[in-house]
Parts: structure tokens; C-alpha cells; sequence
């Protein structure tokens, strides 16, 4: 059994709590050293256990029998410091550690590849694995893993059951998708575990359904993956996917569902993590807290796709300067006009609704028009789109027809039958959980906000 | 937007909280006939929507002006029906709906699959997407979605930050474990996309060690993949597994997290699904609750691989039947050992530690007598393995030497580099999460336990 260190967190959370720390000492504290200075009397360890965002100032002096070895120990260094915590109220850090013995548990040799000076994001991609003993990566993974709870704890909350739909599949939801196939013999692309062609899955929704026409409100969080290669700084080739789906929920409730549980993950984290946001507002993307506050201070606008088409017509007319002006009833908006309409238009968050239907998903509901589907996306300032969602087709006889048209139908008929055992009105919507980590942390690379990114070309570790 | 309907499971709570249920009338409830049963006069509806595993009680009589349709409304049609809450505290259901209106929203054709009589558990597994509208399966993916949340709120809630490692790997923990290669182009099993062969993963804990050596503690909870053709009750090819890797923190350290995960874990599921369980423990195998609380009942037995050798010799003098009688120090335990060790000897859950090095893991720590390894796994009555961990191997010239032997040094060098970087004593273990569930529901056979299963030749949905 090793000896039980205090974490920083706890200390933290002492204090917070109006306790005495010193009640705490003496006090052990394992980590490892972020920086060391030390002059002839005296030294200074800043020591992160990871146990919070936090540091802690460690001072040690003449007394410690390794003084003169103890003011060598190296950035990286794993340490225990055993010690007296003493309240500096006066100073930046309300309390220090001042060390009765330092125990060097871990060296770092000479390669180590993180340096006391700021290092670049490019540079820190490149060594993945070490990212986490920075500021900024200690931060961003600390988010992440408390955004995913927030997932959870709102779904659950709320009546979601999780699901956990398969990641190797031979379907393929979205239809165009570029997928990843999976085989076991090198020659051959049927895979002889299976028995059949199998790929990577692009999407959880097809296999939530039937679900949500069981438990009535479901969720899927996993993985999913695209072979797209498209080198941008919103793409990976693998990310994690929140797909809720919801019985008896037209289009208007799943957009309720959307801006409620987008705003819930919001103030979690604003809650939950406000060192690591106020690092972030600091140090990589000023304004991110105040932009957060924002999309929960109203309701989220909701427009039609055919009004938004009328509103950028009317900005071209007035000399916007659209890369591509071009705007017609019927296309499929680019980023730029996404922005245009959430930036400049609603000046805040907003659902565009009720889309041609040729530009989207076989399974949307058809609208009585004939023309859209009930098809909802939201749209944020200094991001564009971060939730699709639609209403699924209902109806047995028109879904049928289409996918007849897109020859899916085979391998699918368990997917269309939902349609006429004991079907109902239902929507679903999904967010991509590694670009909702970039909008709340205002991080600008996809490449950064996974552990171990896998975009085109890139898998080294 | 859909008139919203009140759900069996907060009427349930209203109940539970002693508040007046007849105050919600009238009320609304959207969901899925199991069964009809009508006469001349009157007629009862079972209702399920979803929300939890009790289906309600709708009355219905001639007062319906669609008295004669709703007496044809088959199983698995979706209804909406309006009424009023009536108490009935002298029958089995504490209250029951008597329908003022009920409206067929979605009608099941003549080959809708699921049948009011018990159906088998294989004929069911042949249709997965409709499993879940029965007792079995509508109880079994609840649990498995509680325990999911009871993972993430037993780790974050004790300071263990989630990590998502990756799906799509070029390395394989285990080294020995069959993998799927994941490709881009047919003929080319060097994936184009990555410029490299990649395969899906077999664990998080390579990956995932980095993580705790900056957070301290931390834990993966996604799919991992094994392309093993084993036709067993117990092999699934894609699976969730739960690795939990620990900083500062040895072997006895490590199993005290192991036996406290599982049994907050099962405390979790009998606290929250208590309907659930008691429907296992009648139908699906007696005695589940009564085991698992033996398992909360008292500290887990922990007994080295060598006195369990001596054991299992003892055994065979006294003439017990195993299958292989030829028990050596050194050889890899079977089932019928573990079993043996677990249900006749310690009478409990178990960790059998410290086993020879030849069988386990490169990544295990040596112990100091050279033949033994820090691992542990435990053990447990009626099922055998459960967790399997180990202390990490944290010398950087021993795992070098024994990476070097094996060949897998090339490419995980940045693994190899934890140990002279800042490394620390640190452990971890994983937790097959579908056969966490098998234990915990009795439910026999992993294709039951995963929404989709994905084993040998089998992937139809």
C-alpha cells in the first residue's frame, strides 16, 4: 500500500469550505514539478498533482538534508513533498507548502520534451501523450471529461436511457458517408468474421430508433467515424457523437430538447469548471465566457430556411461581401451564409428550419409542402452549425418510396417496418460532442480538444 | 409541438411521494399496447411507454364512441389515451387509467414479430431492433444504462477524470489479441487515408497511461474490439470496457478501487432498479439478489496465485473432478480453477494476485522474487473473472528489456519514455463492462446484454 497523498483539490476545497488547513498538517503531496527556482537559501516548487487545474507553491530551504539536490530536480520531475501548509492570504496563492522533506520519485532524463517556456499548440500536437501536463491540455481534458457527464447527468435526468449502438455495422446512415471498412484477412474486403462487407459506423441514429419506439426517450454517446479527407480545423476522421431520439416529439420539441440540453452542458461547465474557463477567456480565445453567458441570457431565434434564403438575397443586395453571392431557394448553405444569418441577423443563437428536401437525409419528415422536410440546425456566432436534428419520416408508404429511390431499402427493412409496428411521431437530433468541447472552450482545432486525434494522414501514437 | 403526455414512471414517483395522483386528471399517456383483452362491455389495455419497466392498467367501456376498434387495437400498436388517474390500493397495481379516449397512433401490421405469449431468448436475438418492447429487454437495457451512469458518477465522483482513448490504433496492448484492420481501399490493407495499417483497438490502457501520470487519476469507458472466433456465452467481438489507471498507487491500492468500483456499482443498480432486478431474480436466474448482496457483505478475500496453486492441488488429492487435474505452479489457470477457488474454498468474491510472469502481461510490474508479477484478478462465485489489473512495470531498463524481447518497442516508445519522464508507481484495471452487467442481471449470454451484438458471423442489424 502506498501512503495516501492529500490532493490540491482537497485543499482547495477546505478552504472553500472555511476550514482550517492547517488542521491538515503535516501534510504529503505527490505530483509532478512544473517549475523550480532556487537561490542559495531558499527554493520554490510549483507542483501540479492534477487533481484540479491548480498548483501549488512549494518552499523549501537550508533545512532539507538534499537541499543542494532538491534545487536540481528538473521540470517534469515526479515528486513527493512532505510538509506544513501555511495560509499566505496576503499573496496570489492563498496557501503554500513548506516542505520538511522533498523525495524525488521520478527523473526526467534530457529528452524530456516539455519546456518551462510556452510551447505551441503545433508543437504540443506532436507529442500528444505529454499534452496533459500543460495548462492548456490539463484544462481542456479536465472539460471534456466533465462535459461528458454533463451529457449524462442531463439525459438521465430527464428520462433518456443510453444506448449503446455498435460501432461495426453494415449500414450506413447518412447514405454518402465515406466510411472505414473493416476486415480481418489482409486479401479480402468481405470480412470472413462477419461473413459480410462491414464498416466503421458514420452515425448511432438508425439504431436508436427502434429504441426510442421502445424506452420513448433515448440517447447514444460513442464513437463514430468519417473517411473524409478534409484538412480543416473542424474535421477528424474519429469523434464522439451525442445522438438523442424522442418519441412522440415533432420538430418544435426536438429543438426544445436541443436548446435545453446545449444550454444545461453550458452552464454545467461554467459551474463546474470556472478555473479552467477563466483560463481559456484569458489565454486562448478572450470573450469565450462572456459568448457562453450570452447563448443562455434568451431563447434560441428559430427561422425558416426559406426566410434565411430571403435574408441573405436582401444582404447580397446591400453589398455583402458573400464569397459566393449566388443565392438561390433550394441550395445548400455554406459556412459563411450560416454565420451571416447567426452573427448578423439574430446576433445570437438560432434554429434555421425546414429545409429543401433535396439537400437532406432520406429518413427527414416529409412537410405537408412537399418541398422541405421538418429538418432543424443550429446555428451559433463564431462557429456556424453545432446540432442537426429533423423529424424522422413516419410514414411507411413515402419513406418506403424513398428509399426504393436510393436503393437502401435492402438490409434496411427492420429500419422502415418501425413505420408500421406501432410507429409514431418522433425526432432526434445529433451534436458532435468534440466540436461543442471547441465552442464552450473557444479552442480552435478539432486536433486539440481529442486525447489522441486521427485526422487525414496524422496517427502517430 | 406534440401535446405532452404525463409518463407510468412519474406517477409512480407522485405515489411514492404520497401526493394525490387523481390531482393530475385528467392525463394524458402516449405508448405501446402488450396486451388487450376486451368483452361485450368493457375492456383493459396493458400500456408501456417506456419510462420504466411497470406498464399501466387502461380501462375501457362502451362510454368510447370507438368502443368496438379499441377492442381490435392488437400488441405493439402505439395508442394515445386520455382518462383518469383511479386508485385501486386493494389490487396488484396500486392504480389504474379508465379511458375517456384512445386513439390508435400507430398500427402494427399483420408480421409484426413479437407475440403477447413468452417468446425464447434466441428467437428474440434474431430480431434485436424490437427486443427492447419486451419485459426482458426493456428491464436489461435500463439497467445496462443505469450502470453506465453508475461508472461515471463512481469515478468522477472520486476525482477521476474520463478520457476518451482512441478506436482507431496502430498499436495492440495485449500484443497477443487477434484485431480487425481497418482499411480504406480494398486492395490495400495499408489504410490510405492514415498512410499507415491501423487496426480497431483491444484497450485504452497504453493510451490511457499518460493521462494518469498528469491527472493522477483517470479512466477510459468506450468500445473496444477482439477478433476472436470464440463461440462462447461470454465473447462479444466489440464490447465497452472500463480502465481505470491510478497514479501513486500499487497493487493493494489498486484492488481497493476495484472492490469498491463493483460494489458501488451493484449498491448502485439495486438502489435504482429495484423492479428491474426483482423481475431478474424471478424469471431470469433466482438468487441474483441474494448474490449480489453476499458480494456487499464483506471485504473481498485476497489469496497469491500460489497458495491458490496449493489449493487447487489439495483439491485434486481429495479427488475433485476437474477437467485438468494436472495442476503446476506456472500454468495458466482454467475456469473450472478459478471457480473452484471462488465458490468452494473462499466462498466469495476474490483477487487471486501475484501470478507468474510468463503467463501475464509485458506491462506488469515485476515483483522483487523475479518469477511474479503485481496483477490481480478478481474472482467471483457463479461467474469466475471479472476485473483483471496489475501494477505497472514503472523501470524503465526492466520494461525496456522486455519490450525489446517481444519487438513491440518500435512505435511505442513513447510509452516506454513514462518510465524516465516523471514516472511513478501507478496501476490500473479493466472492467469488461457487457460481462459487469451479465453478473449483475444473471442474464446468461453476452448477445443478450448488448443492444446489437457483434460476434462470430453474426451482424444482421
Amino acid at each position: 500500500m502506498q501512503e495516501k497523498a492529500t490532493t490540491i483539490q482537497s485543499l482547495f476545497e477546505s478552504l472553500k469550505a472555511n476550514e482550517d488547513l492547517t488542521k491538515k498538517n503535516p501534510c504529503l503531496l505527490k505530483g509532478w514539478v512544473r517549475t523550480n527556482r532556487s537561490s542559495k537559501a531558499i527554493g520554490f516548487l510549483e507542483v501540479n498533482d492534477g487533481s484540479c487545474f491548480k498548483s501549488i507553491q512549494v518552499v523549501y530551504d537550508e533545512k532539507l538534508a538534499n537541499f543542494a539536490e532538491v534545487g536540481h530536480i528538473l521540470t517534469g520531475a515526479c515528486v513527493a513533498v512532505r510538509g506544513e501548509i501555511v495560509l499566505t492570504p496576503e499573496m496570489k496563492q492563498p496557501f503554500e507548502l513548506h516542505a520538511s522533506e522533498v523525495e524525488l520519485l521520478g527523473d526526467v532524463a534530457e529528452d524530456y520534451p516539455l519546456q518551462k517556456k510556452r510551447m505551441s499548440l503545433e508543437y504540443l500536437r506532436e507529442i500528444a501523450p505529454m499534452r496533459p501536463r500543460t495548462n492548456t491540455f490539463n484544462a481542456l481534458y479536465r472539460v471534456r471529461s466533465k462535459l461528458a457527464l454533463a451529457v449524462h447527468e442531463y439525459f438521465q435526468s430527464n428520462g433518456f436511457v443510453y444506448v449503446h449502438t455498435p460501432e461495426i455495422t453494415s449500414n450506413d446512415a447518412e447514405g454518402a458517408g465515406q466510411t472505414f471498412t473493416v476486415i480481418t484477412d489482409a486479401k479480402d474486403p468481405i470480412n470472413d468474421f462477419y461473413g459480410r462487407k462491414v464498416s466503421l459506423t458514420v452515425s448511432g441514429q438508425l439504431h436508436v430508433e427502434p429504441f426510442a419506439l421502445s424506452f420513448g426517450k433515448v440517447y447514444t454517446f460513442g464513437p463514430t467515424f468519417r473517411a473524409e479527407k478534409s484538412n480543416t480545423t473542424r474535421h477528424a476522421s474519429e469523434f464522439w457523437m451525442i445522438e438523442p431520439e424522442i418519441a412522440f416529439a415533432d420538430l418544435s420539441d426536438d429543438m426544445d430538447v436541443m436548446e435545453d440540453s446545449i444550454k444545461f452542458c453550458i452552464r454545467y461547465i461554467l459551474a463546474n469548471c470556472p478555473d479552467e474557463m477563466k483560463f481559456f477567456d484569458t489565454f486562448i480565445a478572450k470573450g469565450t465566457i462572456e459568448k457562453l453567458e450570452a447563448v443562455l441570457a434568451k431563447p434560441f431565434v428559430r427561422m425558416s430556411y426559406t426566410e434565411g434564403i430571403e435574408r441573405l438575397k436582401e444582404a447580397v443586395k446591400k453589398g455583402h461581401p458573400f464569397e459566393n453571392k449566388n443565392i438561390e431557394w433550394g441550395m445548400d448553405l455554406q459556412s459563411e451564409h450560416e454565420r451571416y444569418l447567426t452573427e448578423e441577423v439574430v446576433k445570437g443563437p438560432m434554429f434555421l428550419t425546414d429545409y429543401p428536401k433535396e439537400i437532406k437525409a432520406f429518413y427527414m419528415k416529409e412537410n405537408a409542402d412537399g418541398k422541405t422536410v421538418a429538418a432543424a440546425d443550429c446555428l451559433v456566432p463564431g462557429e456556424g452549425e453545432i446540432i442537426g436534428g429533423s423529424q424522422r419520416e413516419d410514414n411507411y408508404d413515402v419513406l418506403k418510396a424513398k428509399m426504393d429511390k436510393l436503393g437502401n431499402t435492402e438490409g434496411l427493412e427492420w429500419y422502415l417496418n418501425l413505420r408500421k409496428w406501432g410507429g409514431c411521431v418522433h425526432s432526434g437530433f445529433g451534436i458532435g460532442f468534440d466540436r461543442l468541447l471547441m465552442y464552450i472552450t473557444g479552442v480552435a482545432n478539432i486536433r486539440d480538444t481529442e486525447p489522441y486525434p486521427r485526422t487525414s494522414s496524422n496517427l502517430k501514437y
